[in-house]
């Protein structure tokens, strides 16, 4: 059998985790890594380290698989991960076509929507590059990428609807501080991702304005059962526990985090930034902000109710006064 | 109508939480309050605040209705809130007659166990005093008393088989900052609350372990299933949602809280202590390790198996290496 071929689309830090778990699996394989600025690649063929993410994080792989040129990283594989910020993977697969992509295994380990089109990943996937659903894996947590660099002992959960593919894909990255999780459920993991920024958002407007941890808990309380509401209507499935490690976990690891993006990103605004101003100083976008976009579009389309979903975007592209906003909130919830 | 007589029974930091709440409660009644020791009661007299707990706390309430007289308390009113460590619930009521308690409702705001009974305050009261089910009343969190002192917005769960009685008691203690939600689910309120102990016990020693936050999100999707699992089977209701401010919100702001006094038991007993000098360093007990026995009970009893509960009580009681049980847990954790 010819060794597997896996193509690592990002070099941020999650993706930077994935590479360490890559080279420290046992199993063999090649693995080709894209890499977007040039001079990073340089200093990585140099130090075997990542100069801008997990810089203690030994990279561990033949330094000739390591490129700026996606496509060709691409075309080599057969199993590709995409590891990019959502707001870079179009940038990222500009030069890609439907015909490189074919008959691969695609792994998103990407949290988020796709910007201007309100679109997961898994469905991007489909739409734009007609990847089969079957050939779709996603890939949950939850992971903060710097427990990994630090080899703490964590979950990964490999969600297709090909029981194959995801127990191949999981046997490739998990090694003695990451265990693996198999589940078939592509759309609720990936959903559960997303929305997951939101409620961290939520969670920092909410601590800024005032609201003690009586309140934190009530509102993930409440979140997950949002959660558990969207999902079930996008994607009926009886058999799912919205309290497994891939969606209640990942929520609860962003959520408490004093070090979530999207939940600084919240903290900013419930002390009174603009949209505007929050980006600018933390110098990036955070998640939860398309997130918002796209969820609220999905939830008019299906006529779902999320009060907390709703609170935020109104907060966050109604500009209205986020004060008044979660106190018309804490009403609704429970 | 006759005035509503409610009768506050305890005078740590949770019951001076709570007459705060009477105090700030716009229904007028009477309240009438055992206090244990004569010397707080006296300076409580005099500066109208608790010299021991939540002392910045203005006590309102006539102060000839507070009494070191638990009995006294107790015939006069028709409402009795029993809120004493669990541990000092049998002293608090030495004197108390089964015809003292007849008729009145009984609400529990204790969250523990009946020491040497493995019985949750609820059986207590009906195996020992005879109050009947309809008559007891369970008060579920989240709610750090510290931050009801703070009038930080917190919602309580009242429950109870009579609605009436359920929503008469939270009608007395609902105010600004103090949102309320009718339950009937006596059983799994209060089960609930003793578990999420067992949980941030587990929390603290998995923390001294050297466990992350990855793990610890995994640990606490996991202790939410334990128990659904556990009351399901204790006592099966396919109306509950264990996701419920009072069940998931409670487990959350204990597990998660840096001050919760299970959590930092179980972090000593994760560094090594003892749960002997545990407890002489922390000059007190944590409702967890009682907790662990009394579920352990059960869970042999009704053959349920919890691994969490388990690996806790197997490291409290029987004196396991924390790290080879911890371990062993997160081969079972999914």
């Amino acid at each position: 059998m010819q060794k597997n071929r896996v193509g690592l689309i990002g070099s941020g830090s999650w993706a930077t985790a994935m590479i360490k778990m890559l080279g420290d699996n046992v199993v063999e394989k090649d693995i080709h890594w894209w890499v977007r600025k040039q001079e990073d690649v340089d200093y990585i063929k140099k130090h075997k380290k990542n100069p801008s993410y997990l810089s203690a994080v030994e990279v561990k792989l033949d330094t000739d698989h390591i490129s700026t040129n996606a496509r060709e990283v691409i075309q080599v594989s057969n199993i590709i991960i995409l590891n990019t910020p959502a707001a870079y993977l179009k940038a990222a697969l500009k030069d890609v076509t439907k015909a490189d992509l074919e008959g691969k295994i695609i792994v998103s380990a990407i949290k988020g929507i796709v910007p201007d089109e309100n679109l997961i990943i898994g469905d991007y996937l489909q739409e734009v590059y007609d990847v089969s659903l079957e050939n779709i894996l996603v890939v949950g947590g939850p992971c903060h990428a710097e427990e990994v660099s630090l080899e703490k002992l964590s979950y990964l959960t490999f969600g297709s609807k090909s029981e194959e593919n995801a127990k191949l894909v999981a046997s490739l990255l998990e090694c003695r501080y990451i265990k693996t999780i198999i589940s078939d459920d592509v759309y609720g993991i990936e959903y559960g991702a997303v929305l997951k920024n939101i409620y961290a958002l939520a969670g920092g407007i909410c601590h800024s304005l005032g609201y003690g941890d009586n309140f934190q808990a009530v509102l993930i309380s409440n979140a997950i059962r949002e959660m558990e509401t969207y999902v079930e209507t996008i994607d009926p499935n009886p058999l799912r526990d919205i309290n497994k490690s891939a969606y209640l976990g990942d929520l609860l690891v962003t959520a408490y985090s004093q070090f979530s993006r999207n939940r600084t990103f919240g903290a900013m605004i419930g002390k009174g930034y603009s949209v505007q101003s929050a980006q600018l100083e933390m110098n990036m976008v955070a998640e939860g902000y398309y997130a918002s976009a796209c969820i609220q579009h999905y939830m008019r389309k299906h006529q779902i109710a999320l009060p907390i979903c709703e609170a935020v975007y109104q907060i966050l592209y109604q500009h209205k006064s986020a004060a008044t906003i979660i106190s018309q909130l804490a009403e609704k919830l429970s």
